[in-house]
Formats: C-alpha cells, sequence, structure tokens
C-alpha cells in the first residue's frame, strides 16, 4: 500500500524533502517570530471567513474566527521550531484525526492554499526564502490531509458494512 | 462537546500539564540519547510480538516488527526534543489517522501501558524522574488514541447514513 507520505508527495507534487526542508538548519520561529505567525494566521482567516465561495467558507463556519486561528498559528510555531504551544493547550496535533470532521478534498486543498499564498504574501516580515519554505510544507500538509480524508471511504471493520446498497 | 485533551485526561487519570511535563526543562532526547530509544523500542516490540495474549498480539500481527520499531523510536525521538526523525521518513505523526486501522480499545490501551512500563523498567539508561515523565506522556496519548478511535463509531456526513439499522 502507498503511504501516506508518498501520496501527499504526489497529488501536492511536493517532495518529501522539499516539505520538510522546515527542518533543516534554519529555525524558522527563531528567525521569524510569534507575531509573524499570528499575523499569518489572522490575515488567512480574514480571507477564509470572507471567502465569495460559499462551498469553502461553509467548511469553517462551525468553527470560531478566534478559535480557528489560534490553534493555527500555535500549530505553526510548535511545528516550525517554537515551543509546543499547542500540545500544551490542545494535545497531539492529530492532523488527519482532527481534520475528520471536515470534507479535506482536492478542491478544499487547493483553495486553502490559494488564500494561504494570498497571507504569505501580505505578511511583510515573512522573507522569500521562508516562504517557499513554508509553502512546499503547506502544500505537502493538504495532500497528505486529504490523503488521510479518503481514508474514511475505505471499508471499516464494522460501521459501514451494511451500507454498501445504498 | 469534550475536547481529545479532555477525554484523554479523563481516561487515563493524566492531566495535560503531566503528560507534557515532556516538555519542560530537561530535553529528554539530549539526556537520554538516540540508543537509550532504539533500546526502549526493541524491549517494547519483543514484548509485545510475544504477548501471551493472542488478541494483543493479533494487533500488531500484519506489521514488521524491525519497521514497529523504527517508527516508534523516530516518532519518541523527535517529540522528546531530537531530530524530525519521523518526519523526515513518513511525514506528520497524525497519531490519530495512523490507528485508524487498529482497534485502540481501553483495553488495548491498558496492555500497551503494561508492557511499556516493563520496557521501562529494562532499560538502565532510563532515570526515575524521566521514566515518570515518559510513563505520564504514554499514558496520556494512549487514552488519547483510545478517545479518537471511538470517532471512528460517530455518524459521518456521508458514508455511513444507510448503516443505521443493523
Amino acid at each position: 500500500m502507498q503511504s501516506l507520505q508518498e501520496k501527499a508527495s504526489r497529488l501536492s507534487g511536493v517532495a518529501r524533502e522539499d516539505a520538510f526542508a522546515i527542518d533543516d538548519g534554519t529555525n524558522l520561529y527563531q528567525k521569524l517570530g510569534l507575531q509573524t505567525f499570528i499575523d499569518l494566521s489572522t490575515n488567512f482567516y480574514n480571507r477564509v471567513y470572507e471567502d465569495e465561495e460559499e462551498w469553502f467558507r461553509g467548511i469553517f463556519a462551525g468553527s470560531k474566527k478566534e478559535e480557528a486561528i489560534q490553534n493555527q498559528y500555535e500549530f505553526f510555531v510548535q511545528r516550525m521550531g517554537g515551543p509546543p504551544m499547542f500540545s500544551m493547550r490542545r494535545g497531539h496535533p492529530a492532523l488527519i484525526g482532527r481534520h475528520r470532521p471536515f470534507p479535506v478534498t482536492h478542491q478544499a486543498a487547493e483553495r486553502w492554499l490559494h488564500h494561504m499564498q494570498l497571507a504569505l504574501d501580505s505578511v511583510p516580515s515573512i522573507d522569500s526564502d521562508s516562504k517557499i519554505k513554508m509553502m512546499n510544507f503547506f502544500r505537502h500538509t493538504a495532500f497528505f490531509l486529504v490523503a488521510g480524508d479518503e481514508l474514511k471511504n475505505q471499508k471499516q471493520g464494522v460501521p459501514c458494512k451494511h451500507a454498501v446498497s445504498k
């Protein structure tokens, strides 16, 4: 079976080494600082919650914008070399498990990345090298979650077995 | 809704602060070193693959022991202050997503912890303070995965909706 990682690379077009270049050498948290991550997530979710595409905006309708912002920047900080802010408050990131309620389709991943690219371009404290590293990480991760979402459609031991015939 | 984190604390009896004391002050990877983590996971899986309880041993029957050992120590190293060995090879830990194929019940969590306690006690390079921190982390995490496993039984948007009546 193809691993989640391999599937994420195939779907995203981002090789593993490029996706995890955020771990090479430069500590992005130390380089960019907490406020940059707060600005990035605020800019991103301002776009998402005002998206003209209702189908995408609707995915987030059940969550408060302020919480979405905090969850996101705390995860980014933790994953990019800063203190484990996310885990101290919410435990393991468990990315696939926590995205389980949401339809993480190819189309949704691309829309997420569209807004994130605009957000990265709107935060002046993010230099172009960091931007490339982060975007590769985000692109790979978005499609890692698409791969994770597709697990939902796989046959489970028990719960879905009578749902085959419509 | 109760969060995964809260549910993990309730089921495990380990408060969040205690579970993530692995992040406080001491870097456990620097303190213990790579070989200790390899020894721990090797000792642990030797026990698991020879478990007299067939129902538990059977959970691991589809995986190669050497791979299980490597996956585990690489994750521990990454999570406890060392280099991101796991992610460089396999991507995000995605603990809940990756445990999806397995029945992570209360009973299985307790059996896992039973073997892990014995493994911790069998590796002489692990001091008692580190052992307590790690066991709290493991106990909380085991029940975090039990909480994650229970998500499988929740109603999904689409796939299971015709499966209600038996």
